[in-house]
């Protein structure tokens, strides 16, 4: 079943211990839809300036990701710019150039609107919940979020996470979401804000999902080179909900498969690896499935006993 | 099959978060041999002071430990002292008094000298193979080392692992024995210089086995309340060569069981993670095998998919 995804659609300009490049196709929403589209059919939920190029709209076309939630107004695209440290674990932020990002309200068209899942991408939760409240008969819902509105807009987030499913953050969002140090403390205290599935993502070090009956934990896929490690989370997520649409998964039974969310937070994983590859989405311009579902067996043989 | 430990049999001083101690048992060789004592019977070659108590001594014998290469000699035995950062990832060293141990020359009893397993732990490269010289009919040996002994030590540690059958360093060592930041690269280059087989220890974050023809990844494993991480390494060797000695593993037949080795990795991690429920090796002195192998089996549950 398809997946409608709210975030950014935008422009990136990055520089790696490997390269560097002005402007690229960029944001958590066309990351988030290019992973998943491995596994399901994106619907996306953006705004971009008129200055997005043909050939970036033909690209997502091309993974036939379902663009007709793709605003297009006046303006110039969202821009975002950063550095990346020598060995790739710190980046500085550049610039952040919102444009017409500054003013995203997001509506649904009527065809996104009974989509069974929803993944809402790190955008303010206010705007997230908007979205939440424009679709029904939901059977996932869950999304990301960040420091910046863990911090500052704290009720706004709990509000909001509170009728997920599931949250995905990394280790220091946890650990700050949580006001807990030590990660199953930390898990115990947001699984206890609402969301029944929690997955941390830990960078190089892999992943952990959460629910109040046990967790898994998996290893991060070793390459032999991180060429920009650039939304590389983005794609974990759109990898793990793009599998759960894919296969069906509905959290509202009562009964969900826990190996569907085991294989899920390993497809988060593959595709979080394969982004890391190349500059920016341009991994995607050549994977195929087949290299998707090597990797994935890739996963079990280096991790089983 | 029994297994010969050579190492520091010493007195710690410890501070973390959790608490101080002043003066407890310690030293890389107890760490292993008191790890290995729960898969085989670890025979110890090291040397202590005449302030040794006795007290110590009966609580390695009941563990089922062979003293009779402990060595004593008139002074007092080495002593280490160190505080841990909040985190418990960092920790400085306040005081390294070699003492007993400057002049530390192991000789094997004559008993010892027929074991077909052998674990190096972190001594000068020169002593470690002395001790290996003194042996016949191995099956296995190899063992530690750390950044002291890369650094200023470089050719004599490479003559003396080039006959090991495997290493056993952590996440910073590889990368510097090697010069590569990237850890699957570095392991290349390590298993270039003579072992077979690399353990790469990465902390709270696992542990990665390493051969020729592929590798194997453990996340490690979640503790609500990291202690006293002191040991935890040592006790991943003795964890992990301790149950291929009980094993009777044999890495000269040319047909080594490479899931023989996953799960000596995974008791490595079991053991480790003891290791810093309590100060110093206290955790050993109630630990039950029965709960050594069901944490080994909560790995396979948080694992497997």
């Amino acid at each position: 079943m398809s997946m409608v995804v709210v975030g950014s659609v935008a422009y990136d300009g990055i520089e790696t211990p490997h390269g560097k490049v002005d402007r690229i196709l960029g944001g958590a929403c066309t990351y988030i839809a290019l992973s998943a589209s491995y596994f399901t059919q994106p619907k996306i939920v953006a705004v971009v300036g008129d200055d997005f190029a043909q050939e970036d709209y033909d690209f997502l076309a091309s993974r036939n990701i379902d663009l007709a939630g793709l605003e297009c107004v006046p303006g110039k695209s969202f821009f975002w710019a950063g550095v990346y440290s020598n060995d790739m674990n710190d980046r500085e932020t550049l610039a952040t150039e919102l444009n017409v990002f500054a003013d995203f309200d997001p509506k649904l068209p009527a065809a996104y609107k009974d989509c069974p899942y929803l993944l809402l991408g790190n955008i303010q939760p206010a705007l997230q919940r908007s979205v939440k409240d424009q679709m029904s008969g939901l059977k996932w819902v869950g999304g990301d979020t960040m420091n910046y509105w863990i911090a500052d807009f704290r009720q706004e987030l709990l509000k909001t996470i509170s009728t997920w499913d599931f949250l995905l953050i990394n280790d220091g969002e946890a650990r700050m979401l949580s006001g807990e140090n030590n990660l199953k403390k930390a898990a115990e205290k947001i699984l206890a804000m609402g969301p029944h599935t929690l997955v941390i993502k830990r960078g190089e070090y892999g992943a952990i999902l959460w629910r109040k009956d046990g967790h898994f934990m998996v290893p991060g896929y070793l390459l032999e080179r991180v060429f920009d490690p650039t939304g590389a989370g983005d794609c974990f997520a759109g990898g793990f909900m793009g599998y759960l649409a894919g296969q069906g998964v509905d959290a509202r039974s009562g009964n969900i498969d826990h190996n569907e969310l085991r294989k899920a937070v390993i497809y988060g994983s593959v595709m979080g690896s394969f982004c890391c590859e190349k500059f920016g989405v341009d991994r995607f311009r050549t994977l195929t499935r087949a290299e998707v579902d090597e990797r994935f067996e890739e996963f079990r043989a280096f991790t089983s006993f």
